[in-house]
């Protein structure tokens, strides 16, 4: 989808350097909500605490959010659904949406179905299916262990799970046809064919539960801005299907390290990798980490930081448990009482505790993979 | 595939009235080669046996058939595939081409996979699954009628068997762009994206055995020339997937009753369905089937008829075990000893003794009906 000003932001391409008027601005031409204080209150309240993404307006665009908090209140409930185009190691920034989802889940006691969408790397960026499955399975564990529920997590890896998937992305198909794929996501009469019906198998988790069930059940899908196109498309081609309109929760991107848009998985030194050592950890944050802060200590404490633009404060606000220590550190930081070497130092010691509890939920995580993946059975008993 | 006068052959759309000459040149406009009799004899000879479907000229075109033969012959073996779209009833018409596969497979004791395309019906023709899942269920009893070895045929339903399906159209999918399909097919942009992957989708049967086993065995395809635009996508496509390029071989239409193209499903009176009393099947005979008489006895005594165009006659020369009395039947009809009347009582009664046998088979495969079904497990096993 262009932006009025050419600058692209597809599922697929996203433009660098996106400030927060770019967000305001890409949400009101997709035509999602953002989410005013009086939504992000009532969320918390029904979820029963608050949350740094939300607080810090990392998650803030949405479509019929208030329809799924309606039915938290009249007792109908909802399920996420989330997903993950699997490759190289996982970057921090590419857990911290999961830890929102996460909090989503313990919240409300809700199911979550993550899609892993292998058949996306697959189709988009030639990856071949051994690689993939090598790939597929340390992002699994890595997302994993983040500790969602093992009774209440589901997860739909695409290469596998045809048999559940196929039959319904055919259904989908039906009400998409090449000028719409063309206009909402940019593709060529060169593309392969498979991108093409590729939307339709990422649309299939918004309707499953309904589909399986035979009754509606609200979905809601915490993604990444970038991913609106596809579930635009599904908000149109549902209601002709029966189901209802998947409702979504939005995030902004994590700045990559070294400031900009996306973070990459190519480039090593692009962001913190979950199995960086506390000595990898701190020369990133050191060498690396893009810096609100000033050239010289003097100016720092004369004119203070950015913390907005700085990547250190901005994983720090959404790890820190204890929200009133970032408000003062933001404080510090913006009037010049706190250097760049000092935030820094404490935001790497910070990063390196919360990858040490990763690494150890993980190695418990490796044994109970397996009662984690899909299975049309366990999606229909876990919401009797 | 437009045809060089503008009329259209694409799996989806077939011109009328097509002739011996229109049926030669289609192959060549395709690309196909033609069964001369040196590749018909090495066939039947190797089959141990001869075959009226070859012999009549009905099975006409082919790919790399020499091939298969050559595998025959040393030892490496093949294994057959065919499909059918499902809907409505069957005729006899859509019926007689099993009967020739049914020929192939006993004379060179081989593996069949018969692929259901429901999701080809549910795209193109607006189905619903519902509805599909009946006429899918008696489609398959009725084609099992014919008595296939339980051992070595294994039945795919599209919207079933998505985890066998989907990731391996997927690999094919990569390589097929729209630019590709709409030459191909002829689709425009307005059609569905579901129609661009179907025919990836349709090629998987083609290369499963050689993908689940992990060596290349080769395919051979019994399918109307209509469907050849298909195979000729993966016969490109499989190489780069390290697949062998399938083998076909390409039948004629069976004309309809009335004489004309494809038989069509929606209109009763236009050919014998499976489940015709022998009343209904003699009314249709004397009152629709099309002739190749003359319009009066006292003519046709004198000038003959043109069984070459009659459709009692080729559907009789198909079904009678007894060849030799088939060629008396011919000279006697196209000389004019035999009449119109003689010839279409004879041929009812015939075509009634056949679906009794059909149906009393039909009745006893409703219990082994599940035998028959798909499974990978199963396809690994018939190949050790």
């Amino acid at each position: 989808m262009p932006l009025n000003d050419n600058r692209e932001v597809t599922p697929w391409e996203v433009s660098e350097s996106l400030g927060e008027g770019d967000y305001l601005r890409i949400a009101r031409e997709f035509g999602a909500g953002i989410i005013d204080n009086d939504l992000r209150n009532r969320l918390e309240r029904l979820a029963g605490g608050t949350n740094p993404f939300l607080d810090q307006g990392v998650f803030f665009a949405h479509r019929d959010l208030d329809l799924v908090l309606n039915d938290v209140e009249n007792g109908n409930g909802f399920y996420l659904y989330t997903g993950r185009g699997p490759s190289g190691k996982m970057h921090l920034g590419h857990l911290l949406p999961f830890m929102f989802t996460r909090w989503l889940q313990k919240s409300f006691d809700v199911n979550l179905i993550i899609q892993i969408t292998d058949d996306e790397k697959y189709l988009f960026r030639d990856l071949e299916w051994k690689e993939l499955s090598e790939v597929t399975r340390n992002n699994i564990l890595d997302i994993l262990s983040l500790g969602f529920d093992p009774q209440k997590t589901h997860i739909l890896i695409d290469s596998l799970n045809g048999s559940t998937l196929y039959r319904r992305a055919v259904e989908v198909s039906r009400h998409i046809n090449v000028t719409l794929s063309k206009a909402v996501f940019g593709f060529q009469d060169s593309d392969n064919v498979g991108k093409y019906f590729f939307t339709s198998i990422q649309s299939v988790p918004a309707f499953l539960v309904s589909s399986l069930l035979g009754r509606n059940v609200r979905c809601l899908i915490p993604h990444a801005i970038d991913q609106d196109p596809h579930f635009k498309v599904s908000r149109d081609v549902f209601p002709k299907l029966g189901y209802l309109k998947p409702s979504s929760i939005m995030s902004k991107f994590l700045p990559s390290l070294k400031g900009g848009g996306k973070m990459s998985s190519s480039d090593p030194n692009s962001g913190i990798f979950l199995d960086d050592s506390p000595q990898v950890v701190r020369k990133k944050i050191m060498k690396y980490a893009f810096s609100g802060g000033r050239d010289t200590a003097e100016e720092q404490r004369k004119y203070g930081a950015n913390p907005d633009v700085d990547f250190s404060f901005n994983v720090y606000r959404l790890i820190e448990e204890d929200q009133a220590k970032v408000s003062r550190i933001r404080e510090d930081y913006r009037t010049g009482a706190m250097l760049s070497g000092e935030l820094k130092t404490m935001v790497a010691e910070k990063i390196s505790q919360v990858l040490a509890q990763l690494k150890e939920k993980r190695e418990e995580t490796v044994e109970s993979y397996e009662e984690f993946l899909f299975s049309e059975e366990r999606l229909i008993d876990s919401f009797q």
